[in-house]
């Protein structure tokens, strides 16, 4: 940010009074710009124990496997995220069933809020964002091809809770590791 | 918005290519400037079956009773903003035991997060945003008195599941309603 997007006067990087963090203030105008962490809502699209991945056609991370996920957007609830994220990305009309994972990643300033999700029919398709979508079984999976770390975590957690039969919410911090 | 923070030219409310939104758009340097909503991180502090809430001493809802609470920063984790902002507003260390509620309010486009909160002691006070803080037994909360109706349905599912003995998180949506 190099201008007020209020006024247009340069703004510059101050702790404004009564704060005490560095924020874009506009001395001109007196507005102060904060700028705050993103929420990235998805889902894991389940048919007959198989989940649907998306091979992602833009960057970052082109090429690689995901799950179908995106940025919320203004008015929007988390779930309504999820299920407009899973559509766009995978063309597949999901029924979201809980939040399955939550993880905060200060390093990117991100919250991702992933639901576990029941597909009545298995009918999806590539949206714009993706090479290809497809159904995976667990020994299928590509692990080493998959484009986020909250991605992989949250496919780990799944597998691992339906062995185990306990299927509950997890909530943990991402923190920077080499990318996989 | 009125102008581009990148470039200082006007911008324009429009879809881009491949969107379905309206975004402002800076047709001098190319920007698109995404908006999405906002994190609120906050918690419960909890001392001996009594619950601390701050009277607030800035707008919106000044003089209003709230749980200790704020905008999630750049570079932190939910958790870490919770605690943040109990130390902020009521002067207090809390211990953060789990996520206890999680909602969603489109009409405003934000997410809050309300953490439990143990307090090792009953050592607390008035933070700069604060008029006073106080630790609460259920009888005597001021429910007319509440600043905002993620509080009041947090210390709603608070008592009612202390009673049931079943504590578990609460992931709701919260639509526009009276203020209380």
């Amino acid at each position: 940010m190099k201008f007020c997007s209020d006024c247009s006067a340069p703004v510059r990087h101050g702790v404004p009074d009564g704060d005490d963090r560095l924020r874009h203030i506009c001395d001109a105008c007196g507005m102060i710009h904060y700028q705050n962490p993103k929420v990235i809502a998805g889902c894991i699209p389940i048919f007959e124990g198989q989940v649907l991945l998306c091979r992602r056609a833009i960057e970052p991370r082109m090429g690689l496997w995901t799950l179908p996920a995106g940025f919320m957007e203004l008015g929007e609830t988390m779930a309504e995220a999820a299920t407009r994220e899973a559509f766009e990305e995978a063309q597949v009309e999901v029924e979201l069933e809980a939040l399955y994972t939550l993880f905060s990643l200060p390093h990117i300033s991100q919250v991702y809020a992933f639901y576990r999700a029941r597909m009545p029919e298995a009918r999806f398709g590539a949206g714009t964002e993706s090479l290809e979508v497809r159904l995976f079984e667990e020994k299928d999976i590509p692990w080493e091809q998959l484009a986020f770390e909250t991605v992989r975590r949250t496919l780990q957690l799944f597998f691992s809770d339906q062995k185990s039969g306990e299927v509950k919410i997890h909530i943990e911090d991402i923190l920077p590791r080499p990318s996989v």
